[in-house]
């Protein structure tokens, strides 16, 4: 029995492009797009939408920026569609064409709790464009309850379409995700609320079955579960689980096998101890990714120590 | 807070050693076990007491047998207590000592539904040597409602110790993991349940969870996940997440980095499409273990359209 609603976000341009700096080909963006959308994907997510006074081109891949025509090159109107995603801060407001013109069906706004009000001043801009338009608050297990209902009392007074929770350090198991569910949707009625997993415990799937057993309806998933450091929900999973017939995993296995398994040798994302620990600790992974490059030398329990005695990185 | 009656039972030789046939050498065992002694874990697997008459010597490694002058060489007695699983069927009843004899204190036997009066037969055999005794219902995925209930009410008329869930497959996710863990505590009053869960869709760890959510006071991890196939619960994850302070994870973490980020690359266990195939599908992973091995050599996609059409494998 599925439930007609739920609606799958792939990220895997968007979050797979943090380890790469959104260096892939125009041929593989292409051919994920197109294997997506024959699997039956909701919507996906090509990149960001950075500003360019604030990141040159000469330094990142073109999924950082998704210029329109960069878009049009590689993805086509269809039933899926289109999502790119901007941060509070970083985005030129100049950036968007009227919604009409753009290939563009979707925006979300990546934010943190304390920058709410910037992130709803941006939203709103982008929702007047005439885009679909979800808010993601980042870090929610970083968040102070009081600061954390205050935002969702703002956004609940909005006209967004979906608020998001992004457990970006992997810490939740699913007590906390049902305790998020639970206050999301009922300080949101009327909106759809949406989860993004990271995989630093291997809880980004099962978090997701449990965001769905509470009401949430947007799942974010990668393809072979790509993503910052230990990696996001794998899409793969994801639609295996989900019985709604207009999906097949058939095009995603084909894709993963052209591509996938060897980028996860380059990039290396995935279960891997120093993302497990952050992840246990709570910890924002940057200082797990630099103990993969070799920066700090020591060992795994050193760095579980060291980690431990840290308030905040 | 913490519940002291949680025993976590480490099977990282016993169900690690289904991909390498149980060749650990002895100082890999020996480190293996006081690192577990250090890091305060219930219960450690030593690995199967294998009938040498159906099993030569000659083709596998030493915890195929467990031995007890073997075990005698590479454990101790210390509140970490020694197990070894038997399977219904290829267990020689000659084989055990009397428990105040051997440095062995709990014995698993590992079943399937079908074969439980077999298995109650040998448990009773081990049960009256003195030793604990938990029966290991394999396969739970599979087995026929009626069927799994009669067992319990058979297991709950004995003396056994503990009962174990085990999700042979994979398949699980949390709602099962709920329904069957209610089920065993309430038929099977006044003992312990525990659970043993597969990896295949990322659920191992998760899955661990939501049965101690529910009561389930027996968890089985092996380290770094190592497993048959896609392995099972990551014992540093399940120690990351309870809360009982006589646990330490560090000794983990250094056995990791000395033995098994060098293992998981010659043994291969854990998260594989082929392996994920099986469990969204609910098989036995030998189908996977050999499309792995390039028996079948097509695609993972025609891979899934096979075992998807197959009826039982």
């Amino acid at each position: 029995m599925y439930r007609p609603e739920i609606k799958v976000v792939d990220c895997t341009l968007r979050d797979g492009g943090l380890m790469n700096e959104w260096r892939f080909e125009k041929q593989m963006v292409k051919d994920t797009f197109h294997a997506l959308a024959q699997a039956g994907i909701d919507y996906v997510e090509m990149g960001y939408r950075a500003d360019k006074k604030q990141f040159s081109p000469k330094d990142f891949g073109a999924w950082r920026f998704c210029d329109e025509a960069d878009l049009r090159e590689v993805a086509y109107e269809c039933p899926t569609k289109i999502s790119i995603m901007c941060d509070v801060g970083r985005t030129d407001y100049d950036a968007f064409l009227p919604a009409s013109e753009s290939i563009v069906k979707m925006v979300r706004v990546a934010t943190y709790v304390k920058e709410i009000d910037k992130a709803i001043h941006l939203a709103k801009h982008v929702k007047s464009m005439g885009y679909e338009v979800s808010v993601n608050i980042m870090a929610v297990s970083h968040a102070l309850e009081p600061d954390l209902d205050e935002a969702l009392d703002e956004l609940a007074a909005t006209d967004f379409d979906v608020v998001y929770i992004v457990d970006s350090f992997g810490y939740f198991y699913s007590e906390q995700v049902h305790y998020l569910a639970e206050k999301y949707l009922s300080r949101l009625q009327g909106k759809q609320v949406g989860i993004h997993c990271h995989n630093n415990q291997q809880l980004a799937f099962a978090n997701t079955i449990e965001g769905i057993i509470k009401g949430v309806n947007y799942l974010d998933g990668t393809i072979y579960g790509i993503g910052r450091a230990a990696g996001n929900c794998p899409l793969e999973l994801l639609i295996g689980f989900l019985k709604n017939p207009k999906f097949d995993v058939r095009p995603v296995l084909l894709l993963i096998e052209k591509y996938f398994l060897k980028l996860i040798k380059e990039l290396r994302w995935g279960y891997e101890i120093p993302y497990a620990i952050t992840g246990i600790l709570n910890k924002h992974p940057r200082a797990a990714m630099a103990f993969m490059k070799g920066v700090h030398g020591n060992t795994f329990s050193e760095f579980f120590d060291e980690l431990s005695n840290v308030d905040d990185v």
